[in-house]
């Protein structure tokens, strides 16, 4: 697929990542933008691409284009805008990896269908290290065929790589994930936060934690940045209120009532509406340990 | 330690189960008691020891003692009812096994020490096979050198053995790793009971918590079961209930705010008021599988 010409829309950290991994793995990335322009001329600079002030621009210079916004409103934007990657998109394919509320990846199929476009969701599961490294855990919604077609960019791109099912099942499935971990780890700093205030050493704690029922993945990535209040930001505290709130709207769509994804909602909306939005997730101890807050 | 004489005070299938276990690895399991007398005659024929009707008995028939009844009721009914084991109990060793309130053990070093006779607390974080094959994960409070005198016979019954601190500890340090696991129980029962409605493969969505930020211990032990409805009881409802119950109790007295467990805590109590408190822990799967309840 070295031969297709590549763009990226959204230059945050993940999207600049994964565009200077494809750049390194000999893909030809021609066309970048971003809201902050600065971000997008410095990329382009970086990796031979141009910046381009204007959507349209993009879909015109590159034949497959991932976008790595931020939301469901950033996504209509970019796609229904005034200035939008349909326009002239016939033959185009686009790689959408944000966390969206599924039933936008259903919409943007149709229109692309439409318009003899191609749309992927691609949902990450996996941080800024992994995207720079081509390392991602990517779930993959849409048609299988355009699935298959585009799977040694995806491959590229991933150390672990699902197709998920049609548009939108990969973002249910992600906010699952995210769901559960949040949860997992609000928990962890409920227990952590209990364990300091009765004096307990917390470094036993975590040690026993990892022998027993109370052993997670994020114990591993998370346990001791809550101890060392270590919040620098690898999935933030107001992304994890977005996807637990995703999958609380999922719950309610089904009539099940999920009383832990709530609450642990309320805490991540806690904590960002305190202005601690923009600290890590493993931030949420700083609402269970005695006297952080 | 095998010229020791050992009594065990509550045979249910963990108690049963550490008895048959020292018994095979050649101590002299001899004075056994039960609030259900024929539970302690049957277990009396098995391991050739005696099914006594009272305490005191127990306590003039053996060196240690092990207890491992239901809760801080029963402890208290034990150790200070009419018929009780601190009785003619100088020189005897007590290892108090359940999971109770931090406070119980302090009160029952302090009536110990007066008398002459030892306790420890030794909190089990394993399940009925463990129990079986000697190789519970123990956390032991009390002093240190009553836990160094009794360590050959602890290290028979447990795979991993930890002194925690004074008297109470442990059983601050098992109340956490419960109430952490029975949150990681409840969430996972969130997540695959959305999965499910939404008619995604809980196969394959299990597949990917796995590779992903919401893998827990409880995702190994109770997925399955969970997707299965097989509540065979290894860790019961209410006993979820009893120790989320107990981790709040300790936050509350600490001021700190435990909304996950709180809410886990409500998830285990309605399950118990619905009459399925001896289901095991994965049952609350079905309050968030569509259609369950």
């Amino acid at each position: 697929m070295k031969n297709k010409t590549i763009g990226f829309v959204g230059l945050g950290r993940m999207g600049a990542n994964m565009a200077r991994c494809l750049n390194e793995k000999g893909y030809t990335v021609t066309a970048l933008f971003d809201i902050n322009r600065s971000v997008a001329t410095d990329l382009a600079a970086e990796v031979g691409a141009t910046a381009y002030k204007s959507l349209v621009e993009v879909t015109a210079n590159a034949d497959i284009i991932l976008t790595v916004v931020t939301n469901d409103d950033a996504m209509d934007a970019i796609f229904f805008g005034d200035d939008n990657l349909f326009t002239g998109a016939a033959g185009r394919t686009f790689i959408n990896c944000a966390t969206l509320t599924p039933a936008v990846h259903t919409k943007l199929e149709e229109a692309a269908t439409k318009i003899g476009a191609t749309c992927l969701e691609a949902c990450m599961a996996s941080s800024i290290p992994q995207a720079r490294s081509g390392e991602l855990f990517l779930m993959i919604g849409g048609h299988e065929t355009d699935f298959n077609a585009n799977k040694p960019l995806l491959d590229d791109l991933s150390k672990a790589l699902h197709y998920v099912g049609a548009a939108g099942k990969a973002s249910e499935v992600k906010a699952l994930v995210n769901m559960v971990m949040n949860i997992n780890t609000a928990a962890l700093a409920e227990g952590l936060g209990i364990g300091d205030a009765l004096g307990i050493d917390l470094k036993m704690l975590c040690d026993i934690f990892s022998q027993t029922g109370a052993n997670s993945r994020v114990l591993e990535t998370d346990a001791e940045d809550m101890i060392l209040r270590d919040h620098d930001c690898y999935f933030s505290v107001s992304h994890a209120a977005k996807d637990s709130g995703i999958a609380l709207g999922l719950a309610a769509a089904q009539g099940i009532q999920t009383p832990l994804a709530q609450a642990t909602f309320d805490q991540y909306t806690k904590l960002t509406e305190m202005g601690k939005g923009e600290l890590d997730k493993s931030g949420i101890a700083e609402l269970t340990f005695k006297g952080r807050s």
